[in-house]
């Protein structure tokens, strides 16, 4: 049975390390054939191995000084004592080491800093970027770059198109992939000048499937497949989905609970809401991958619980098995 | 008793002209002393004037030769048959008149088209931009530009944000106003170079009240009052906002109807939902306004029934009312 080795940072997001630890562990008991690294301080080793001692016996413990704080700025990540921290030594890990990943719930900003700086880009790609899978009516939705470049040239979003139509192809091998740049309109003169020079690349791109432009409210109801933008504008969408999406559902929670009656009610829709519930959870898509360096680092969602961590392994070992990285790499430089 | 006076063009929007004369008889049947210009074709008066005959009566008739289509490109609006348009001749009346306004739910680029060839920029402002309210948890929050401008510089982004301001106050004159600018992160350093540059003009403006970074996820639980944007990242979050609502209002009806029992179970919540749906319904604040041309230009939402159309009328009524144009006139050049 092959090992396929993930390295977890078991710090930053808003339940860990025990979101890490339950996920691994749901995700060992499913695949025995995934292989941990954890990555902590001895600190945490003493506090967490009685609890986890299953997981802790089947893994290995790679011990670090300090972990990154949440509202640590990216600039600050490379200086001597952060490089000690349990996320630098998890992507460092993973440098020139093709069946290893590593997952974090941890600071973007410096998980891409070490990214970028201990596993450089691939080939031919100036500047990585992160992609994630959505929910939306018909099927997923890859979407990037979600934040990892506030300023793109058009080469770097043919880039990003180019990498997200492999990604997506990789994780559903039967789709025809369909490719769209996010615009302000669908008539071919709308946007900037960004959009204009990236559209008039992508069209000519022999290894994508582009359809054109795609606007925001499609995201969530598109026949494409991949979205490519610039990570100033994949931000503010993200953002303001996440945002709507909480606004929403509080609203709702409190027209339930507004009465007895209505709670009642409402207990007894338990199931439906649950549904609903898990029709639009984005953390079962949980995962932005960073797309674009020479290595898989995969970001999990700061909020996740270990259920969502687990998915975030699962997206990490489908990942390695289909050998993503080397698929991207041959892709990019055809 | 002073008359308001208001020019409606019939068409544009889904269920136009039909919506706007219900939103015209509402509103009117509230607000005695507003008067109306209906703009519409011959054709249109013979098969409305019967079933709304008491709003004919107490209207003024303004006689197009055609209306423009959903689909027209704004850069056709210009020319010499589509000028002959009830969208034209409502937009042309208000030239050189402060005591009239112009609302529409038609083509936004049309719209946009006319005002600045019509009425022309308003002096110091050398770009127009789209601005709405929007349902937030702690009070309505204003979001401009909605986009208008694809591509800004940091002086319009300055000029959005004393108009927006103005805007505010006018309509809420007890509030004193906050002004944030949109980014992907809170920090000092993060965004683009537009972004950057706006940050430093903004901070040494006195006429506003300026308060830092906004992330698009607190665009509904801010304490903000408006926030400003370049109109292709504002138009990216205004679709994203419509298409997950609809995507989490889609979702939370096929759970609820997916059997007898909860579709029964449903209807007995019948008024929660509908104290849900209110909470979350931006077309109780229906009305974008074009602010910065010469004149007050209302873009009522494409699927606007009578009661939402009735609401940009109230808006509008406001504008009039506070004489919205000449204080932004007064702040822009102060």
């Amino acid at each position: 049975m092959n090992k396929y080795v993930i390295n977890l940072d078991l710090h930053g997001g808003d339940f860990a390390p025990g979101s890490v630890l339950e996920g691994a562990t749901i995700a060992l008991s499913k695949n025995p054939s995934v292989h941990f690294k954890l990555h902590s301080t001895k600190e945490f080793q003493q506090q967490y191995s009685g609890k986890f001692s299953s997981l802790f016996q089947k893994s290995d413990w790679v011990q670090s000084e300090n972990y990154i704080s949440p509202d640590l700025k990216p600039s600050e990540a490379l200086k001597k004592d952060n490089r000690k921290s349990s996320m630098s030594n998890a992507i460092a890990e993973i440098k020139n080491n093709d069946n290893e990943i590593t997952i974090s719930a941890g600071n973007t900003g410096a998980m891409m800093a070490y990214s970028t700086v201990y596993l450089r880009t691939i080939e031919n790609i100036s500047r990585p970027a992160i992609a994630s899978l959505f929910p939306s009516k018909n099927h997923p939705v890859c979407f990037l770059d979600l934040g990892a470049n506030s300023e793109c040239s058009a080469e770097n979003l043919l880039d990003f198109a180019i990498m997200g139509s492999t990604y997506y192809q990789v994780l559903y091998p039967d789709v025809e992939c369909k490719v769209a740049l996010l615009n302000i309109g669908s008539e071919e003169m709308k946007g900037n000048h960004l959009i204009q020079q990236s559209h008039d690349l992508l069209k000519n791109e022999k290894r994508i499937n582009y359809q054109g432009f795609v606007e925001a409210n499609e995201i969530t109801d598109t026949s494409n497949h991949v979205i490519v933008t610039d990570g100033f504008s994949g931000n503010i969408a993200l953002k303001t989905a996440e945002g709507v999406s909480k606004f929403i559902t509080d609203s709702l929670k409190k027209s339930l609970t507004s009465s007895l009656y209505s709670k009642i009610l409402s207990f007894l829709l338990k199931n439906k809401f649950q549904d609903f519930k898990k029709s639009i959870d984005p953390r079962n898509f949980n995962g932005g991958i960073f797309i674009g360096v020479n290595g898989i680092v995969i970001k999990s969602h700061g909020n996740a619980d270990g259920h969502a961590f687990a998915n975030a392994i699962e997206f990490g070992l489908k990942c390695l098995k289909s050998d993503l990285l080397n698929k991207i790499k041959s892709n990019v430089s055809s």
